[in-house]
């Protein structure tokens, strides 16, 4: 796909300078030529590059790039294309300033496909929404009619299990209970954070005893699962979602854990005394 | 990309009745003739096809689908693809038999572009990788040789954050400390499974005091990110990879929380009453 150059937030500001210019390449050095030398480009002289987020493993877009796309994609480290349609050098984001970062590249088996994967700066489609790949083809909803959601939340985007998840906590959320009938799980967790913490140290207890039991395979996966539902229940109460503790993980791969902990600020500076809880 | 009909350890079983074949469509439906109408097919009649593990987010592999191969993904909730070399219709897994069960179809805004999302039953790669994204480009032993690697795993595979911080766990595993030099944090917690269940515990509590104290989504960001690494630690500790976690989270969407609760078998049958430890 390709994101259209004329997004209506920004084609005032858009101007020739912010174009991607095939000039804005290096001299290829040996290693750059090798690279691109082994690609297999199509006789459009194009390979398939898909931009992906790398907290939250969603498919952001697919679009085609020519060797100098990549080339730019590699020097500059942002998301580069060629498109197809106004037949030139693309950078996404340099008219809708909506740019993806690129950290690192990966090319496949037949190499003529490649992974750009990073980080979004805003939404990447050019209709606001986060991917441009937030049309279900096949769900209740869907354009073919056929369901397939088993009661789960019913993405149009193109959720993995763990944004599946909290679309599902946030569905419950949103949800209509009739009077009289019986919440569901997650509902009564939303709505009672004083049994939602005293799950989530339960759970952190009960996974710790999968080791200390000796309790097996099967038994750590199924609590660590709780534990991390239940974390995300309290993340959802706390208007955090789990991208943003992705987002924390990643910046931390810089850092040693050992130093990571020392450069912490105390901990006892954000605590309010005033709010302090008896435990 | 495409797997090559050759799979060593498949050619001999394979024959032509598991080829796909194009008679395996149904005739089209209304529904169905409209969207596979809407659908925008290059001068080859073909649109981008890119398979996705639904529960890591990990970009098994990208091909191209003719309108058939569309219909049939969607009919027989098999990835399927057109082989542009063989030039025909291509079931991924009719002959390695590693199908990608598809549970949904995304389209992209540009409807030039979809994602089968799915579970793969065995490596998607003709070369027994996972994914056939496996090479890094700009990585510190890639073929550009820029190393963008900031401290962290060098990944070859395009993993996600929580991924990498899976692999940064297993290399601390594996890597030799240096006899007087101080192991990672990472590695003393791998080594000592007793401080390890005492921080998981302890982290649980701090998770839940950033609700109780009101100490802010920063703060529950961290927190959680702390719990869900000492969690990961306590995995690779039993052998347990984080996709079994996802895999069990997704067994659940099908299923209500309260009426899971009630299904599961009484945790005491799995506890062997001579391994108990006191608390």
């Amino acid at each position: 796909m390709e994101t259209k150059s004329s997004s209506p937030s920004s084609s005032s500001s858009s101007n020739a300078e912010q174009l991607t210019k095939e000039s804005d390449v290096s001299e290829e050095t040996e290693a750059m030529k090798k690279f691109l030398d082994s690609l297999k480009y199509d006789q459009n002289g194009l390979v398939a590059a898909i931009a992906q987020d790398v907290d939250t493993g969603a498919i952001l877009m697919q679009g085609f790039a020519t060797r100098v796309a990549v080339q730019y994609t590699l020097e500059h480290r942002k998301a580069c294309f060629f498109s197809r349609s106004r037949k030139q050098l693309w950078c996404k984001g340099e008219s809708s300033g909506n740019f993806i970062s690129v950290d690192s590249v990966h090319v496949d088996c037949d190499r003529d496909s490649l992974i750009y994967l990073g980080v979004p700066s805003g939404p990447t489609c050019h209709t606001g929404a986060h991917t441009c790949y937030y049309k279900r083809v096949d769900g209740e909803d869907g354009l073919v009619g056929a369901a397939m959601t088993d009661g789960r939340h019913k993405a149009e985007e193109a959720l993995t299990t763990l944004y599946e998840l909290e679309a599902t906590i946030e569905e419950r959320k949103r949800e209509h209970v009739k009077e009289g009938s019986k919440p569901s799980w997650t509902r009564r967790l939303l709505e009672d954070p004083a049994l939602l913490c005293s799950k989530i140290r339960e759970e952190a207890g009960e996974l710790c005893e999968t080791y200390e039991k000796n309790e097996g395979k099967e038994r750590a996966a199924s609590e660590c699962a709780d534990v991390l539902y239940h974390a995300m229940v309290l993340l959802n109460v706390q208007g955090v979602e789990i991208a943003d503790v992705m987002e924390v993980l990643r910046n931390r791969f810089g850092v040693s854990g050992v130093e990571e902990k020392a450069k912490r600020s105390p901990k006892t500076k954000l605590i309010d005394p005033t709010t302090t809880l008896k435990k």
